[in-house]
């Protein structure tokens, strides 16, 4: 039967994983490839690597290898920070009373205080390995930005981020953290790229959403020798990366001969989500297992519940390959909401096809109620929970009280991406009573959708 | 001979310690007693119990006892964000280039951000058990009243904080923090307090210093049914409660045969070096072994260095019991600087004794050498460090670097108190070349002191 469950199952270093899990290699019905909007085609390997790291390139483009080997230098860098614990949240189910038992992987504790830095390290040591300069990004809530910065400084890579630019007002010292690794960071959009100054020009006053980062950061990239540019969400080879969060979590569980039951992620581009069912998700796929997945998504960004399963560019200023995914359209731009993390167009093409299969429930919920389910999950269990985090917080509470009502002793693990510490001022409003809900209306969702690519 | 030694030592929980160590008791020649201001005579337990919560009062005048057992309810808190790694600093060995074998125990990874909750839980929890309504409290950096805050949520207590307005004004988001944790935040000197109003009139536009915050604490606790004040440093008890992080440094090592040969932390008022060096003190009392103990303090607040070993005011408002202690002098008024949380004239009873017999080194280091430092360990380990925890990191890779010139191979242990997400404005000041060094000149030395109890 089970051991007796400590409140943080930390794995050995020698415990951790040696692969990436690969869902895809798993899928009968793979993921769409992505289309070269030059062609309407998919896309080489050649045209990826102008934007993207060769290597990388080919994880991208790799639906058939189930492990891929973690390389040494790359382990040793996750020795660093990993494992992750996976947290066993006593204090809340006995607040809460529910029969439920409840873990949360938790990913907040490194400087870039989430679950990002696992693809920055590989995205980093891939572009060093070829001898690059350096890398461009962009960063929502800064988490991705930071991780890159951290990464780069330790590969000595130059590092160019651009930031979303009401993530940039509203967290005044995550550029700080930024510099502190050497990064060079810039406000987003900005009038440093042609496709910076042509959304300007669009959207006077706009504050900026990752697809217009996306956009300035490839132009950043491509524009200079030696720049690749690199992404933290959305794409195939960060949903391998991240499946390290899955694996270590499936370990974990393992050793203590616990079966989860429900599995619940947030999601915006789909990194964190992605990368912690992965491994469940490869049982359920090859009939071995089965589990309630759960994506949750903000009201304000809701691709996956309010969304269309269509090809659609991946970026604002539409430079970068076609992705078949759950989109608001490229057009979309997200209001000003407190989870810059979670304000993406569309979601990840591995994730859309899973969903599209009916092999994950997705929901949307609504900021104060994320920010009361924070809150309440702090004073409890002590973790100040990143607003995109605490989307998945929300959804746990919710189904733990439904295992009250049933009886029901179900294991619930969720996703706790990262901790609020850049995040005081969305908190200080909530308090302050002044933070507001907001939802597209459908002419919102139509007008976002307008502009699809004809493939 | 030893194992191989993993990046990070993470004990079992069944490993963490059952009881806290009290140093006081392998001491010959035990720490001065506090002193009843009113009488110039050893304060009673009755007198301490006005201010303090019962219990606390009897560790705080326990000088024999060597082991106090820990509450099952703090050790079941402890045990949602402990044990905390003691980290092999693989990077920055290699980094140096040094034969030295470099540890820290990391006591970032809670919310507070530091040690500080290791003694804010005990505190809280014994004026739970007393059955008081609240606690009133003072924070420099914000850490401690954070983890009071956190403490105070946990076991649904009313939590009043007076924050250094230095810190209060660098350090925008960490009141939201304590709001989270639903604490009431005040800066200090503030006009709610008689004791405040005055030192307003005698220094008007002062930046405030712990000095201050503790007498109005005091003052709010004791004009209030059912409160009492709680302090995070100088006290014997935090000392106590704070012998956690020695002790499972201590396990760490001896489970992977490892022998310290330098220890290292931080010093304002004594409570993280206080604790991790105790056990290691302990068997240096005792003649077991030896140790080469190093407090480091900021060259602009140099209690150990430049300070004088006497009786003195523990607050600025002189309302507090005297302790005998190495003082600048209560009527000194640290420079603004960067490291809020080793901004207090004093030091520890029982740090000041031991470090009056000889029993350990003490260095101050300068503020820009320390963000220097920070930034370089940043780097290359990955955490962003506090300032106060980073006068640890400066002095540990100066020993590093010795070791590289005699070919030593030491092992050095040093306390990483804390994170620096709270600090960026002080980083900023750093990159932008606007930090300056500021050190006390002998005259206003001599002026601190000038005011000194006659006893």
């Amino acid at each position: 039967m089970n051991k007796e469950i400590p409140y943080k199952i930390y794995l050995e270093e020698s415990e951790m994983p040696r692969d990436w899990y690969n869902v895809r290699a798993d899928m009968t019905k793979k993921p769409a490839p992505l289309l070269d909007p030059t062609t309407g085609k998919p896309i080489t390997a050649e045209a990826l690597g102008k934007v993207f790291c060769e290597e990388l390139v080919k994880q991208e483009l790799d639906d058939n290898n189930r492990y891929i080997p973690i390389p040494q230098e790359i382990i040793d860098f996750y020795k660093m920070y990993r494992p992750a614990p996976l947290v066993r949240a006593y204090c809340l189910e006995k607040k809460l009373g529910t029969p439920a038992h409840i873990y949360y992987k938790f990913e907040g504790n490194n400087t870039s205080g989430s679950h990002k830095l696992n693809s920055a390290i590989a995205q980093a040591y891939y572009a060093k390995q070829q001898g690059l300069k350096g890398v461009t990004t962009e960063t929502g809530a800064g988490q991705w930005g930071t991780a890159l910065s951290m990464a780069c400084s330790y590969f000595d890579l130059d590092c160019k981020v651009f930031m979303v630019k009401c993530s940039y007002e509203q967290k005044p010292f995550r550029r700080e953290v930024m510099r502190t690794y050497g990064a060079d960071v810039t406000p987003s959009p900005s009038t440093t790229t042609a496709v910076g100054r042509q959304i300007l020009a669009e959207f006077p006053g706009t504050s900026g959403s990752l697809g217009c980062a996306i956009s300035e950061a490839v132009e950043a990239a491509t524009s200079r020798e030696g720049y690749r540019y690199v992404l933290g969400s959305v794409l195939s080879q960060v949903m391998l990366h991240q499946s390290v969060i899955g694996m270590e979590t499936k370990a974990a569980l393992d050793k203590y001969g616990v079966k989860a039951d429900i599995v619940i992620g947030c999601a915006g581009g789909g990194s964190n989500l992605g990368g912690l069912i992965a491994p469940f998700m490869g049982e359920k796929l090859r009939g071995e297992a089965d589990y309630h997945f759960i994506a949750v998504e903000p009201a304000s960004c809701p691709s996956l519940t309010r969304g269309k399963y269509v090809y659609d560019y991946c970026d604002t200023g539409r430079v970068c390959p076609l992705a078949k995914m759950y989109t608001l359209g490229s057009a979309f731009i997200p209001a000003a909401t407190h989870a810059g993390g979670l304000r993406y167009h569309g979601m990840s093409s591995t994730l859309s096809e899973l969903y599209d299969q009916g092999l994950m429930e997705a929901r949307s919920v609504k900021q104060t109620e994320v920010f009361a389910a924070a809150e309440y999950f702090a004073r409890i269990e002590g973790i100040l929970p990143a607003p995109e985090s605490s989307h998945a917080i929300k959804v746990a509470i919710d189904e733990a009280i439904k295992c009250r009502e049933t009886g029901e002793s179900k294991n619930i693990v969720f996703g706790l991406t990262g901790t609020g510490y850049f995040d005081m001022m969305s908190y200080e409003k909530f308090h302050d009573g002044r933070m507001t809900d907001y939802e597209p209306t459908d002419e919102e969702l139509a007008k976002g959708l307008s502009k699809l690519p004809k493939v």
